[in-house]
């Protein structure tokens, strides 16, 4: 679940936090609006402050329990979560929700230590015969945290991550940049040269490639080419973009070409999906990467590679305008 | 400037990134939408599409000195800032702008060595008679690299700041929780308790006092205490918050509460203030604190402290919820 509103600088800016986890995603937003204005499902559970207002913490969790008694997902660290909090939603389950045949749905850790917090509240709930009982785990979360919660053997249903939702990712580069124009019925490539590799665009009007292998369905790799050169389907060699000497000879393979028209003769001829659909296929490219180039720590480099056409192309414009070829 | 609408998320994020920009000091925006939504000076120059679409960088900024005879500040570093840019730059100036007494405002830079490029940029603009001529760079720019550029003697009048604007204090972890309630016309304090001393919050109805200097008017740290709390006016003694030896004793100062009214009886009392103003008080602000707090590298610690009544009731809450003190 997504519960990061406060992670933006404004209003504005965290429904869009809200809709971009979502697609990345979360199965959720915490934040109303979003869910409002997106139809994204709206999770979460109480705040501390329904339980410190009412200072008697059993007192609130049952005020709660009445006003939601289908959906009862108790915040048991405001005070101690093994010592009071879990202690006195149990009290509530027992008390309230059990005789009248209500489901003890759930609890939330927000603070503490969460991997031992939640292996003791498992095993307490278990021990008071609530084995269906979910535990939500919160509190400044992140990749790195959630990989070791479960290395620790956590115990957890549902986690929700605030702050550092796509923090690693903050701020991307990304610029667009002219790299042809169309002259006389021909396209003519432009460039942007620098002394910095990463700011030397590649020119002309180009196409994506993605290889995927036969048997498996996992992308091999990505060929950037001209948009006009045909690419053979027998066996393709790729080559790393700055070791040229790290190659990889692709066969029994099929291709797909990732670009698709947005914009034809100055009219919109793309269906804008519904986010639903963006984060099923979000999730369905995700899992098209092997692994080994999707986990977190020294993953494997996926190949992005240009065409022999499209490279002679790059460096020879470079040698027109600098009368040097920049490495 | 602030160039960094490219670093949000979506339009909306962009525009309010591009409005607390201004409010924490940027001169102006890139971000033309933002300019208009709120005002802001819209600020920056050509794209190097407009040079790359024509070819020949000389004619690309002619025309763009025809299209912009008062306003011309060329971006010179498509293919190569000192052998073309800059030359091509200065041939326009030649040839078309002082003939036409026109002024040649500035240059942008915004690839490879800033430093070295802007030294050069500096020295080739004076000695073909351009020293009004201004240099603004930009490309990943800081406040690290910025001094990094200043201590180099790089020469420059105004920056442009896109993806980092910000960077470093990119989410903060603010939450709201429940402090007080009012029951039968008293106020009773209410807090959140954890073994995390960070996410124990301070309860009560309180208020935040800053001392200044009564010579200098810096800021000499703030005080929270409870709303009714009498501050002596004379003399103060705050304590480290953790380090509670480490004292500083106050005199000759004065005083200043730091909260307003928002809201009273249900109405907003407050009145927003413009942009312009809410950039001023923040300027304001920031010049009353000591260089020595604002610095980049191991900045002085600012005191804030507790009052004593505060910390009393702080500890003896905790005491009462955990029958034991947490520190």
């Amino acid at each position: 679940m997504e519960f990061g509103a406060r992670r933006a600088r404004g209003i504005d800016s965290s429904i869009e936090a809200s809709k971009y986890a979502f697609i990345g995603g979360c199965i959720g937003t915490s934040n109303t609006y979003a869910g409002k204005k997106y139809n994204i499902p709206v999770l979460g559970t109480m705040a501390h402050s329904l339980v410190t207002e009412e200072k008697d913490e059993y007192e609130a969790f049952l005020g709660y329990a009445k006003a939601n008694p289908n959906n009862c997902v108790f915040l048991v660290d405001t005070y101690d979560t093994l010592r009071s909090g879990l202690l006195n939603a149990i009290k509530v389950a027992d008390n309230y929700l059990k005789p009248n045949n209500l489901p003890f749905k759930g609890i939330r850790i927000d603070s503490g230590d969460l991997a031992y917090l939640s292996k003791e509240s498992r095993k307490i709930l278990d021990e008071a015969g609530y084995k269906d009982t979910t535990i939500c785990l919160s509190n400044g979360l992140d990749e790195y945290t959630i990989k070791d919660l479960i290395s620790q053997g956590a115990c957890f249903n549902s986690l929700g991550v605030g702050d550092n939702i796509a923090a690693s990712c903050e701020r991307v580069g990304g610029v667009y940049k002219l790299v042809a124009k169309e002259e006389n019925n021909t396209i003519s490539p432009r460039m942007k040269v620098s002394d910095n590799p990463i700011k030397t665009t590649t020119p002309g009007f180009k196409k994506v490639i993605r290889f995927y292998d036969k048997e498996t369905g996992f992308a091999r790799g990505d060929l950037i080419a001209l948009n006009d050169e045909a690419i053979n389907l027998d066996s393709y060699t790729l080559t790393h973009s700055t070791e040229t000497w790290k190659k990889t000879t692709l066969t029994n393979y099929t291709i797909k070409e990732l670009q698709v028209p947005i914009f034809k003769d100055g009219q919109r001829v793309y269906n804008i999906p519904s986010l639903k659909d963006s984060q099923d296929y979000c999730q369905k490219e995700y899992e098209s990467f092997y692994p080994e180039i999707t986990r977190l720590l020294n993953p494997h480099e996926y190949y992005v590679d240009l065409s022999d056409k499209l490279r002679n192309l790059k460096h020879n414009m470079i040698l027109e305008f600098k009368g040097e070829e920049i490495i």
